[in-house]
């Protein structure tokens, strides 16, 4: 058997923990897959003492992670510090330059810096592998760069973020607000203290940028993402999208566009008749429409300590097994540069939610306003009535420029008779 | 830019016709990819006047197929002929021999013969890829052996032939029954004019050994698979189903279970709270749980010109990029051999249709066989009342050893009243 790969491990967290007890529970199966043995030989994390319910004596112990970057002992460095900058950032380019190979679950780090990594993992003929850091229990790094490498990618989509699912579907379960299931997601430890990152989109977004690049083979764009997150949904509008048919998903979307690449995470409406709109929980899933291939969909767990360290564990196989490829399926000079689609450009049909005083007249005035920017109305809903009072009328559109759309609504907006600022969720073809 | 590699293509129907024109519409896009060109530099069919939409003239033509396992300017045979042997096995065997790679979507004759070919491959150092012989346009094989390898498989299933899924799903949308939704998809194409090989599960068997034996680094046992198509499911069986919350599936299951390796093909009652119950139509799925990875499904086409096309030149990608694995991902020294279990040792719930006389005392007599058995009635549904007429009783078990379920329901079909054989459908838990 050929000899080990030598594994330097930095982040004793969750994931951390679940690589290390995958691999010692599964040591003889791994090298039976591999040919040779993978190996913790050292590891780091910011507390030693802390008991994390298993034995990391055999490996060295490193209270700066950066050393691992140096040690000439280690064949692979696996950053789970997390953080798109500072530490992180520091150990991965270190260890590129040194020669070592690296795996990461960091998608923020990628997100940000992920052209420029690629481009040292290839001055250095090593690899920069990150399978956990998009939808973890789903192989679709590997399943665009390999599985589906004879096609052009047309469109990539998918549900990334667990939080936004779980919340939307509890929502949906329960006819409870956003808040409300938010606040029980936080005690459930479905969402973090601060989840911002999770239901702002922010975190979907850096793992589009990833899928975007693995699949138009472009270089990674974050900030052109345009990211809208799920706040303001309300139970209203989960229960009149069913009505229509849909369920409201954050959606994750790329697209090869006349304009250019469109990168895109905001709530949607699908039509419950598409595969996706029956992934429900915290479960990921996404959707890879290759020309030859058709509409493929890979779902399972987005998070959670098993699914992230099977992620890295099967980049730590393909490179014990010698597969290396480039970082985004092919080297960072072949990289395109296509232009960014703008949102004011998309095209798409638009649910809108109106709070309206029910008086006469309102609807002429709405009405006249989308007429003048060419939006074609598909269905106006306004359930019971109430004199005088506050009412929700539900409007669909059916597709129009985005621009427009915008413009109509800020104009409806200032109409006196609108109490709130309408709210906008895409409805989405699959 | 390295050298081309050099690829002899035998088989130029639909498939073949496929991957001929993908590599052309894609040459460039493939180099990049793979940082060297796939070229076709030879091809064989058996008729080389037929016209077939492109221009093929810049490959060798041979007339024999065997002739492209000796051309010595050849890296990788794609074998299309189909068939589990014959002139297919005979090229395969001859390529592997003198150290050719082959690409294969074959699945008869990896059933049939794929531990021997795996076997031969390894001896030659090259590899043995069949990425389309299951579920073509899902990369299941590259997931299994690749994406999953951190974790031990517990149990892979999944609707294998579009075929049956298209049959079933125009059965339950149309109320229609088996023999006429069968002519509609023989005359659209769907079903072949011998339809057997789909609609009796053998095509879903033959794919589900090579599953079983990737997800558990088995030897690859066809003769072993338990194998039931749907000929036998009625209209009145979809209804009575989705009445009780299910639909009605052909899956193709593979199992860890403590009395040896379970592989069964037959129709199945599935909830239609879980996944796999929403892929309609001619869309195949496949399900692998491992023990850290969870549940992951993957969706996508089955079958036809570009999905096949699409996972040959996946095959051919790895190849050229130089990844090369063992076939059914461990050595063939490595394969275990671990027992078969048998269906009588199967443990089901049960879903059972028996067409009675409606006179008093037949569900007495039903019901004391199956307490004689010891299985348990869930629940007993009959519809209408037409005294002295034939009526179907449905009944549902909880879970209870085959053996006895098959005893009881012979014991039954003996009945008097009793005028055709029970159909028995399993209730899988998924």
């Amino acid at each position: 058997m050929a000899e080990a790969l030598r594994i330097g491990l930095a982040g004793l967290g969750n994931v951390g923990a679940g690589v290390f007890k995958l691999l010692e529970e599964h040591s003889e199966l791994m090298a039976s897959r591999c040919g040779r043995s993978l190996e913790v030989v050292a590891v780091s994390a910011r507390d030693r003492s802390r008991d994390r319910g298993f034995d990391f004596t055999n490996a060295r112990w490193c209270d700066d992670p950066r050393s691992l970057a140096e040690d000439g002992n280690i064949d692979v460095v696996v950053e789970l510090i997390g953080g798109s900058d500072g530490v992180a950032l520091q150990l991965v380019e270190d260890a590129l330059a040194s020669g070592k190979n690296v795996v990461t679950a960091n998608k923020a780090m990628l997100a940000l810096h992920g052209t420029r990594l690629a481009s040292k993992a290839e001055e250095s003929g090593v690899g920069l592998a990150y399978e956990a850091a998009v939808a973890g229990g789903i192989p679709i790094v590997k399943s665009l760069r390999e599985g589906l490498a004879g096609n052009r990618i047309e469109r990539v989509y998918g549900i990334l973020n667990g939080t936004c699912n779980y919340i939307l579907t509890a929502m949906e379960e329960s006819g409870r607000e956003f808040d409300d299931v938010l606040s029980e997601a936080q005690s459930l430890g479905y969402a973090e203290a601060d989840p911002s990152f999770d239901i702002d989109g922010i975190d979907a977004a850096h793992k589009l940028a990833l899928l975007t690049s693995l699949a138009f083979g472009r270089f990674v764009e974050f900030d052109t993402v345009y990211t809208e997150g799920i706040r303001q949904v309300g139970a209203i509008d989960i229960d009149f999208a069913r009505e229509l048919g849909f369920r409201i998903k954050l959606l994750a979307i790329a697209r090869a566009t006349a304009n250019g690449i469109e990168q895109r995470v905001h709530p949607c409406l699908i039509s419950t008749d598409t595969p996706i709109a029956h992934v429900q929980g915290v479960f990921n899933a996404v959707v890879a429409e290759g020309d030859y291939v058709d509409r493929t969909m890979y779902e399972g767990r987005g998070a959670g300590e098993g699914p992230t360290a099977s992620a890295v564990v099967a980049d730590l196989v393909d490179l014990a097994r010698g597969d290396l490829l480039p970082t985004f399926g092919v080297p960072v000079q072949k990289l395109e540069s296509t232009p960014s689609a703008t949102m004011e450009e998309h095209e798409s049909a638009y649910y809108v939610r109106l709070m309206v005083v029910d008086k006469p007249g309102v609807m002429a005035d709405v009405a006249a306003i989308l007429r003048d920017e060419n939006v074609s109305l598909e269905s106006v809903l306004q359930r019971g009535r109430d004199p005088g009072e506050v009412v929700p009328v539900i409007l669909t559109t059916h597709v129009t420029v985005e621009a427009g759309m915008r413009r109509a609504l800020q104009q409806i907006g200032e109409l006196e008779l609108v109490v709130e600022s309408p709210l906008m969720i895409r409805v989405e073809d699959l």
